[in-house]
Formats: structure tokens, C-alpha cells, sequence
């Protein structure tokens, strides 16, 4: 077993965990600056590099304002992300707009913010003309479809419902050339929390092409390629993580080859990464409420499905770490459970772990990125308060945990007390 | 291909749909009570049979009410539901709280109700004891192991967190007996939406049979089995529904032969169906957004994943209506999707629909249950309104639809504007 590295100190939980009742997230403001420092640095030979972290993943305008500080983008994919990147102060192109399905409004908002357009299909240039406007700067999604074999994660990129094929993007291009748009980039994602350098390598090689050929074709210049996000996390601990000098090295290798040679403005290179940024930065801390013995052992949790739900509904492993038994090897094999009313409701299957006690504290590792934000409310479950340690040492809360007012907030009891039956 | 029954007339919905905006979920009460009349009929053979309504699978005050007044009890797994339940006039022993890996809270809540306590487990009798306080009437979970093969849904019982062993039980129901309980049930719940009668057969059969058991060798009395829920219903046009009259018929067989030949006092039965009384009484009404035409083609709607999670989240299949094109015979094949980034934001993979064509009126059936209860806010998306068809016509709006601020509820961006980075 290799070890994992464990975010924050015992100590640490151990002291925020008197103030503040479990289950909690807690995210570590400088794991997060260093993710963002090593993307960066990786990418700093490409003039114009930039991050646009995908808001979708942490949801949390704490953490955005912290990113945005440390210079990453955002990219947003629906209404509601776009008013929290407002609220910590983005704008213009420091927001690229990655939609599908798009309702008018939510292009109107973006055009409205100046943001980048992504367009997921030929038809929505017709449509945000229409509805919107155009603007002077559009990308649209490229669809390698069977090119490219997808990853375990995302699937096979025909099946997928984004993005453009290769024909279409020719004539999405020309369109928009020929309706005076004047600068282009061009944007895919195919893949999802890989690990494999080559994989990110062989989408970069196909965008390069791409806008080689579509330059030539129409006489456009490509002002950016968007790689897309993917870049994966070691969630277990036998996980090599993903070499980020060996994919850039590789990376500006055929950018030399493919674009630095042609006599063109420098191409600058975007990503859009969620989990790579803040998938290790955040943990769920969670205290073992039963211990229970049936036909296998169960650690049940004060912490359930609705406060991460990746194990029960992508089979997704994150590792626990006990507290207080940190240097105790496991003795025990425990499915680690909530309280839902649901089979899947596991954060764990078959976990060998140290002989766990009621009120142990337990870490659940790497939940920064589609932690929180995919919490639901099944069975009246209500989701945990999110908490950031600062470079200082400070902890601050920086979302609040729901309440029953806030499960109820839909509902009108008034109303219900004179409906007749 | 079979026909599907619409739930909702076209002209009901196309009425609604000018004064609603989509997506919405719409309820029919005859519907609904249809279904429980002929749970209730179907099991009217035994004195004392009683539904408690899975309020999971409905958390909605208004529904809760219709059924109480129907005669059904209610089951609640968390604080939540509890409190909902007795917003709507629930108390006693119309309440069951099965619930596992319960906090000490919830047990003092339910025990403050008077509802039926049924435990998960043989450890939880000493802390309801300590923490709440025991009650006249108790009940245990029952996990049947390796005896019951689970079914396609739910799994292989023996992996299952819930219930107690054989050998638990009988533990179990002694300790309870020698504490001065008088009054008991017995529960169990191995499968979920399933079809097959024998399936259920076979499970009172086990239950019938370990009543008999415990009341020979503990000498103790119970007042009820509760044979759980999973009752299925007919997702696809070609499913045959269960029957409930065979159903109902080789339960009576069994009671006749197991139960009612003993001199002891009559044995009730209980169900805790969820999807088999509210299933097919609801549907998702949505509209088509976008039509996109890539290596597949897809029909994007106004609702997306965060509405309705059943088919993104299990594969599960819902039967959707064109209401515009009802006598119209499929043309194409449609992905119908969402709008979220996510690549399982999916209603429907490779359906064969009449030709679709942008604010197309589409019917999502069978959403009843265990639909809006799921819903999640992913991407930021907010989760949709519920409307009520009441018998006599009226419409009548039973939870409205989330907003942003409801999605920002638990952030206070006045402490991001003061958040320095």
C-alpha cells in the first residue's frame, strides 16, 4: 500500500472539528494556489497560456475569487455559474461560456458580460444572432467522434452529445467569417480525469492540425485552442499522478513542429481543468456514528450520500483517512456507509481500514472537485457547510450548511393546511 | 409496440403548459387514489392490512395529504420526512421510521410522534433505549442473506447495509421481550421495482414463517408483518403490470396455511410501496429547445438531468410522449438530453419518436416516484415546479420551482465582497 499525503494535519481537523460540527468540507487555500502555481509554470513557454477553471466543479465564489486572484479564467456552463463569476468580479474574456442545450437567455447574459462564446453546435451561431448578438470573438466545440476513443470516464465521443463533427466546424467557421466575425478559437474535451499524458498529447496534435487546415481552408487566424479540462487526480494511492512537465514538454514539442514554424500570430493555448485545480484541495470530514455486524462490517457516518455522492454514483474510490489512527495498519474491511435509504449509500465497498470506533474522525480524500456540488436531497438529506483554511492558518466558513428551512423552502404549508381532501 | 396509457389528456396538458411554465411535474389525484384503493382492495382479505406510503419516493406534503386521508400510513427514513409527515396530521402508529444508522435525534423525534419504531439493527434497541426511550411496540428489519437472491435492482442482500441476520433477530426480539416490550412486527425489503410476483410470495412466505419461529421460541406475539415495498410498475409500453389480485391470492394461500390455522391473535400486513401508488401518477412535462444533428441526433429539452436523475443516474427507462404527434408513428431516433455538462445528462438514448421539431410539448412518464425527489443542483441548475390535477379539474401548484436565490441560499456574498485575496 502506498501511502497518500494527507491535505491537512490531524491537528488541524482535530481543532476546526471542536468549532464546527461534522460532516464539513474543508478546502486548503494553499494546495489550491500550488495546483493553480504548477499548471501555470508547466505552460508558461506558451505565451497567453491561460486556465479557465471550470465552475462547475466548485461551485464557490470564495474559491473563485481566490483562483481569479491568482490569474485562471473561469468557464461557465450554465445561468447561475455566470452570476457567481460576476459576483467575484469577472468579466470580458477572463469568462469563456461552455453551454450546450443553450436557452436564449443564458447567451444574452453572457454576451452581456462580454465573456468568451463556445458554441456546442453549428445552428446556435443563428441562434445567438438572433437572440443575442454576435460577437467579435467566437470558439466552437470540436466533436472528434471516432478519431478519438474516448476515455473509460467520458465514453466514446460519437455517443456524446457536444460538440461539432469536422464538417460541420468547417462550415461553422465560414459562417461566422463570412457574417464579419474576425477572431476564432477553437475548443474540445474528450476526456475525464485522465492520467495519461498521451491522451491530452493526441488532443492537442488533432486542434493543431485543425486550425492549421481551417486557417488554410478559410483564411481565419486561430487565436487560442482550448484543450478542454480531463486532466485526472491520484484518487488512490497506487495512482501515478499525472506528469505535468512530460505533457507539457510533449505538448510544445508538436506546438514547435505544427504551429511555432508557420508564419502566423502566436497561437495561445487554453484548458479548462476542474479537478485538476481543486480535486485534491478539498476533503470531507465526517465522525463514524454506528459500528454494525451483519453479513459484512459497517462504519456508518454522520456524513451520507447527499453530502458526496461520486462512490455511490460513479463507483468512484476516494480514500479515508482515520485521524486518530493514522499509524495503525488496517485490520478490519468495512463498507463505509450514511444513512440514506438507498442501497449505493457507500462511500466505500470492502475498505480495509484500522479498527474504527463510534465518533472516530474520518477524512474522505480529493472531494474539491464534484463534491459538494453534486449533492442532492434524497430523503430529506440536507447538504454540509463548506469551510476554507487559509494560508494563514484561518479558517473561514465559506458556505453555510442547509438547514430545514431550506429543504422546506419550496414547499407552502400555509397552502397545505387549507388544501381540502 | 405496445401502447402506453397517457396519464394526462394532450388538451389538459396544453391547457396547464400556457399558464406553467416547463418543465413541471404534474401529479393526477384520481390516478392516485385509483392506485390506492386497489392496493387496499386487493389486500382488504386482511384485518388490519395498512400501506405506509415510502414518503421518498414523494416527499410532498400535499400528496402526503391525499393519501392519509386515503387510509394510508406513511414510512419516513429521516427527520425530514418526519416532520413533513406530521405537518400533514400524521402521528402514532400511522407513522413507521425505518431508518438506518439513525442519529439519536431522529429516534426522540419519531418516539416523540408515537411512530412505529423499526430498528436496522440489534444494537440500535440500547441506544434508542439511552438516548429516546422504548416503546410498547417494536419492530426489526429483517436481512434475509444468502436465503433471498435480491433482485436485478437492489442487489445481493448479504452486501446490503440494512436489516438484521436470522440469528440477530431472534437476539433480538428477546432482548426487546426482556425489557418489557409487549407489542412486535417484522419487516423486511429485498427488492425494488420489481414485477414478479413470486418474488413478494416468496418473501411473505419467509416472514410468515419466522414469526412463527420467534413466537415459538420466544413466546411472543406480533401484531403485523411489514413485507416492505418494491412493488414495481410497467416503465416500458411492452412490461405486463404486476398483478396484484395473483399477488394478493398466494399471500392469502400462505396466511391461510401458515398463520390463520394457529390460535393466535390475527396477524396484520403492511406494505411501504413508494413507487406502486404515486409511480405512474406523475409525469415531467418539457419542451424541446434545441434539435442538433451531429454522428447522432439529438433532441435537447428544457429540462435537463437535474429535474428528473433516474435514467442518467440508474439507465432507467421513462416513456416519452410527443404531445403534438400522439397518432404520429416514429421516424427517427432520438438521443433526448438535457442540458447539463455532463455526458449521462440523458432522458432517453436511441428512441425511436415521431419527427421532433423545437417547443414540441414532450411527456416524460412514470416520473411519480422517486423523480423530483432525486433532483440536484449540478451545473447550477435549479429543479422544476409540482402541480397537482385535482379530480375536479382544478390545478392546483403543489411546490414551486426552485430560483437562484434559493440556489445561493447557503452563500453570503456580502462576506466574498469582503473575502480579501
Amino acid at each position: 500500500m502506498h501511502a497518500k499525503v494527507l491535505p491537512f494535519s490531524k491537528e488541524t481537523i482535530d481543532a476546526i472539528a471542536e468549532t464546527y460540527p461534522t460532516p464539513f468540507y474543508l478546502y486548503d487555500e494553499k494546495a489550491l494556489r500550488t495546483n493553480v502555481r504548477a499548471l501555470q509554470d508547466a505552460f508558461s513557454w506558451n505565451p497567453g497560456f491561460k486556465e479557465y477553471f471550470a465552475v462547475k466543479a466548485t461551485p464557490n465564489p470564495f474559491i473563485l475569487k481566490i483562483l481569479h486572484q491568482a490569474g485562471l479564467g473561469v468557464d461557465c456552463s450554465s445561468l447561475a455559474e455566470l452570476i457567481i463569476a460576476e459576483k467575484v468580479g469577472l468579466n470580458g474574456e477572463n469568462i469563456m461560456f461552455t453551454s450546450n442545450n443553450t436557452p436564449a437567455h443564458e447567451f444574452q447574459v453572457a454576451r452581456n458580460l462580454g465573456a468568451i462564446i463556445n458554441l456546442d453546435d453549428l445552428e446556435h451561431l443563428a441562434f445567438l444572432k438572433k437572440h443575442a448578438s454576435l460577437p467579435e470573438l467566437i470558439c466552437f466545440r470540436y466533436n472528434p467522434g471516432a478519431l478519438k476513443a474516448g476515455n473509460l470516464i467520458i465514453g466514446h465521443p460519437e455517443e456524446a452529445k457536444f460538440g461539432l463533427t469536422r464538417t460541420q466546424l468547417f462550415d461553422a467557421y465560414r459562417l461566422a467569417r463570412d457574417q464579419g466575425i474576425q477572431r476564432f478559437g477553437l475548443h474540445t474535451m474528450v476526456a475525464s480525469n485522465e492520467l495519461d499524458t498521451d491522451y491530452f498529447v493526441e488532443t492537442a496534435v488533432i486542434l493543431f492540425d485543425l486550425v492549421t487546415e481551417l486557417t488554410h481552408t478559410l483564411g481565419i487566424q486561430f487565436e487560442f485552442v482550448n484543450l478542454g479540462g480531463g486532466l485526472g487526480i491520484p484518487y488512490r494511492p497506487e495512482d501515478t499522478p499525472l506528469d505535468l512537465q512530460q505533457l507539457s514538454s510533449k505538448i510544445r514539442h508538436y506546438y514547435a513542429q505544427k504551429i511555432a514554424t508557420k508564419k502566423r500570430p502566436p497561437l495561445k493555448i487554453f484548458m479548462e481543468c476542474g479537478r485538476f485545480i481543486t480535486g485534491s484541495c478539498g476533503c470531507l470530514v465526517a465522525r463514524v456514528r454506528h459500528i454494525k455486524q451483519t453479513y459484512k462490517l459497517f462504519a456508518g457516518l454522520d456524513a451520507c450520500m447527499a453530502d458526496l455522492m461520486r462512490p455511490g454514483m460513479y463507483g468512484a474510490y476516494h480514500h479515508i483517512s482515520v485521524l486518530d489512527k493514522l499509524n495503525i495498519e488496517p485490520q478490519a474491511t468495512y463498507d463505509v456507509t450514511g444513512s440514506l435509504c438507498e442501497n449505493n449509500d457507500k462511500f466505500a465497498i470492502d475498505r480495509h481500514l484500522p479498527e474504527l470506533a463510534v465518533d472516530d474522525l474520518l477524512m474522505i480524500h480529493d472531494v474539491g472537485a464534484h463534491g459538494h456540488a453534486i449533492g442532492f436531497n434524497y430523503n430529506g438529506k440536507l447538504r454540509p457547510a463548506e469551510l476554507l483554511l487559509r494560508e494563514n492558518g484561518v479558517v473561514v466558513p465559506i458556505r453555510r450548511a442547509e438547514t430545514l428551512a431550506d429543504y422546506f423552502a419550496t414547499l407552502d404549508f400555509e397552502a397545505v393546511n387549507q388544501f381540502l381532501v
